[in-house]
């Protein structure tokens, strides 16, 4: 799109959604180079070592054996060939029975694909697809209800926290002060609002929180490959990260030997620490994912206040508007200071906000037209459908208006359940 | 937990959330268990087969060439060892230079881990962690907002379809009946509701415009790789779901051979088509999710239904009613009986609903309320804020209360946009 004021960070035409999701890939690409550059300059020396010590082997066992390269080609060729269909030199377990296969299904169903095991006839294949496609829609459900009770859980227990922290200040400062203020005074708790009945967890605590969880998992899951598989524990600890994060690439994949002492047990062990190290992984990232999200809201926040302050002041920025669509149905006259403000949703500036402000934008605009005490039934009834339904099929504009101002993706769950996420969108 | 009952499908003190929480899982293990049956029975003769051949070549090579059975797997052991290095027979290009780099941790952050590249050292691997993790919450954020955009584009396209065929309806029959009818006459149009601004796109809609954008992708990237890769067009296609469904088994990966024609063409080319891909299968994964828990809903209900007319009839189904804590804050009255209506949601019963019915759970009891005629506006904003916050920490209830009745997952986005969604939660 081209941009009309001719300053490239005033958005031109572009909303906010648009502009968001465009910043985030132009940085998701600049952090694929930086990564590429990183991995390059650790992994390089070593293939390169790794290239020289085969060619060499090479070289001694078909000068050894007085073998022509040609012939020993042929043969790798057909162990590669073998190694497909899952043999290795040091016997696995079969591929295709029916525990084989089960893991195999595990991996497809959670994308994890370490591709130890892959279909080679064209009947697998074809039926792969049909089957990955329900299996892997199913998965997603079900790490997303799991995400969602996951959520409940820890608010729920943050909240008794946070409840019982309350009710011993209130006991405690009576000699010193007067009990009624206390409600005011304690700003470390910058989570969210400062009533227990207004208050929700800050979804970095939340974040702390999981990210305890998945490495403790990671950790348990680690020391277990460690004893049972014999592997160093910091592989142990990157094959349980690739595993979990459904990465899967394939190239450490437990439970791949032909036996192992107390076999039963150790599958079941290495199912469970599986499936909940890829939950843990996958509640984790949605969280981080919420947050990266403040990160980009801040990032077009200053964008714009530059453009504001700098040569393009007043080209677009002010002609526009920050918000131009934005829950006008109800409240047109609120739309834009108050949530454009940097420091609302940032750096915890937000305590004394009331409790309206949590809510979704509807309720918001509710409350503001309640509270202007102009209340006709007929108007508010049209205006709950209209901005239920009727705003919906306009891009852009349409997804603040349909009770999903807030709703991105699996985070949507989080929404309105911690205290960052429904101020800051 | 324990089911009072007596009677296992009553759900005992099983909210209905963790009963569907739990009934998928048990779905999903069953799902694998037929799923291990059918890939063991399709792919256990090929390998016995592979296994037979591969041993016979070695048996063959060993005595042709006079090498002893150790000498020969100690050189294998040492091409395994190049192989995790990337190191094959036929020359592949290089891993870890910049665009080899780079084409890793585009599988990382997807998640989709073929594992022909994989970090070799310490620093690698534990960079691998640390980047993966930012990484892949980008990249869910990032398919999360295209997922919105998607179905924001979608709507907006279907719903517009939809006028103008209510337009054009709108002046042909005014020959043969009264024009005002039109809008309770068109039962073919069973997505939403009848009029055009309550009018939404159904999720079945959704779901056959991505399946078919993702068949359609799906195909010209299997004719790009057939045209270069040289690989049969089935495996081009079996390939791609793996793929975009971010399986990524490794045992067929794209732009691996040293050099191709028009190279940088088609590494943009393959790029493009498995970030679209990928885009596409997430969406459709996600839509595909939402029809499941409409499944997962309407057996849960038929559980329930059957209970009620059965031996257990009475016993916790009538004395708990079937939504103890829905929507009492505000619409004490009406939380069970249309709600559980098995017609509503699954059949397409539901075309006169009003608009309100397309509500988030919130919205509809504010309507109900104010239907009521007993609007008291500090009663209300009370109500309104406890909604929003106060029951947020009960777990099972809490998630009826604070603005994400419906917002499961990354489906949340569809929320409120598509039919089916909106009703049945």
């Amino acid at each position: 799109m081209a941009c009309r004021s001719g300053c490239c960070c005033s958005f031109g035409p572009l909303n906010e959604d648009n502009a968001r999701f465009l910043l985030l890939a132009v940085l998701i690409v600049l952090y694929l180079f930086c990564g590429a550059a990183v991995f390059s300059a650790l992994e390089h020396p070593k293939e390169r070592l790794a290239k020289e010590r085969w060619v060499q082997r090479f070289e001694h066992f078909s000068q050894k054996y007085n073998l022509s390269k040609k012939e020993l080609d042929n043969f790798l060729r057909n162990y590669e060939e073998a190694n497909v269909a899952g043999i290795r030199v040091d016997t696995t377990r079969p591929r295709w029975d029916f525990t084989g296969a089960f893991y195999f299904v595990c991996t497809v169903v959670s994308t994890i694909g370490f591709g130890m095991t892959t279909p080679a006839t064209i009947g697998g294949k074809v039926f792969l697809i049909f089957y990955g496609l329900i299996g892997c829609a199913a998965t997603i459900l079900f790490f997303n209800l799991f995400l969602e009770r996951v959520i409940t859980v820890i608010a729920f227990v943050l909240k008794f926290c946070h409840e019982h922290r309350h009710r011993r200040k209130a006991v405690l400062p009576q000699i010193g002060r007067p009990p009624h203020g206390f409600a005011h005074h304690h700003g470390h708790s910058r989570a969210g609002l400062d009533g227990p009945a207004g208050w929700k967890p800050s979804v970095y605590c939340v974040m702390l929180i999981l990210g305890a969880a998945a490495i403790l998992v990671s950790c348990c899951a680690s020391a277990m490959y460690w004893s049972v598989e014999g592997w160093g524990y910091l592989d142990a600890v990157y094959f349980c990260f690739v595993a979990f994060s459904t990465i899967g690439f394939g190239d450490m994949v437990s439970g791949q030997r032909e036996a192992y002492e107390a076999q039963g047990a150790y599958r079941l062990g290495n199912f469970l620490c599986i499936l909940t190290g890829v939950c843990c992984i996958y509640s984790l990232f949605n969280v981080i994912s919420i947050v990266i999200k403040q990160v980009l809201n801040w990032l077009l926040r200053r964008l714009k206040a530059l453009c504001g302050a700098g040569a393009c002041q007043g080209a677009a920025v002010g002609a526009r508007g920050p918000h131009p669509h934005r829950r006008n149905a109800v409240a047109p006259g609120r739309s834009g200071a108050r949530q454009r403000d940097p420091s609302v949703d940032t750096d915890g500036a937000n305590e004394s906000e009331t409790d309206g402000r949590r809510m979704s934008g509807e309720m918001i605009s509710m409350r503001d037209f309640l509270a202007a005490n102009k209340v006709n039934l007929a108007i508010m009834q049209k205006q709950l459908s209209e901005m239920a339904n009727g705003h919906l099929g306009q891009p852009g504009s349409g997804s603040r208006h349909n009770g999903f101002s807030g709703g991105v993706g699996a985070l949507g769950i989080m929404n309105n359940r911690l205290a960052e996420t429904s101020v800051d969108r």
